[in-house]
């Protein structure tokens, strides 16, 4: 019970690790705790648009969790390109120690699934991959490009980006956020 | 696919939806929407301690919906006296609205999540409700006191309003809070 208290108390911190997106109609960065929350929100009303059928509690498990390495390492942008597994192992790094607060079986019990999520093998994997990189892309539609604007990140290297994965994880949605990225690129909301 | 797409940035609002406690380390105050992310994790951790046995993939959802509401009505300090079944009739009102954007069985599935939540009934909602009361007793108590400080609110007071709820849901969770807290007193961490 103390080595839960302590965990949950370690968690803290992810609502300290901002990311580079803007939550809509806020000033502020938005954290990856708050992040998480709507990522688990946003998967189980998505869910029937699954690539194939997924264990819906895994996936919300999943994507609770799957940012807790930022603890240690912080948030990096998609965009960026090179170092990422050097990152990676960072993070790997983090939720061992983070995780290892707890019972080793508590303990691996979750590494498994940040695990899991990292891999992106399982179909729950690449849904929960594919809710991850949707969720910027909706709220940079929502807040006139957003991230992408301020970074100077072009369209094509958005779709270089979360084309892939969106599509592998949730097809569905993929097709009407296509739809609305070319909408936004005729509007000039990216750098030409 | 719209719809769920409305009520995701929709979502974005709890993100701004401030609450009386701050995160342990941070200067700012806590929102609802970090603050539903790591109930779903003390939930997940504490689970084996849970009064009688529950499905916890249920409380998971439980409280990740459990605050939506606040995001027409704001949240209300646990300790405010009088004025619950206004508060609890608006929030209902706004857990109708925005469920509401979903198809008609989506968003009936997570009202009746929430409706659960606030009957306190059944094992899950018993379970979910102790982890809500106790997570701001976690982080007040490594925080100095914290928001009971900041409002001026008695020893006395906390314990009415904060052990039935835990002890209901999570006994051995409420051994180890009523020791420290009894700690804490001794320490003048609250009003006199």
């Amino acid at each position: 019970m103390e080595q839960i208290i302590n965990f949950i108390l370690e968690l803290e911190k992810l609502k300290g690790v901002t990311r580079k997106v803007r939550p809509v109609g806020l000033e502020r960065y938005e954290n990856s705790a708050e992040h998480s929350w709507q990522l688990a929100m946003l998967a189980v009303t998505l869910v029937r648009y699954a690539e194939s059928a997924v264990d819906i509690n895994r996936v919300i498990r999943m994507l609770l969790v799957h940012d807790i390495g930022e603890i240690d390492t912080g948030d990096t942008m998609v965009f960026v390109e090179g170092g990422w597994e050097e990152r990676k192992a960072a993070e790997l790094a983090a939720v061992r120690r983070i995780f290892g607060m707890l019972t080793e079986e508590e303990g691996a019990g979750f590494l498994a699934l940040w695990q899991e999520f990292e891999g992106g093998e399982t179909p729950e994997a690449r849904f929960a991959r594919a809710v991850d990189r949707a969720m910027p892309v909706l709220q940079n539609l929502a807040n006139a490009g957003g991230s992408w604007r301020e970074n100077g990140i072009s369209y094509e290297r958005v779709i270089r980006r979360v084309a892939p994965p969106i599509k592998a994880g949730c097809p569905a949605l993929w097709e009407l956020l296509e739809v609305r990225l070319e909408e936004a690129r005729r509007k000039g909301i990216f750098e030409a």
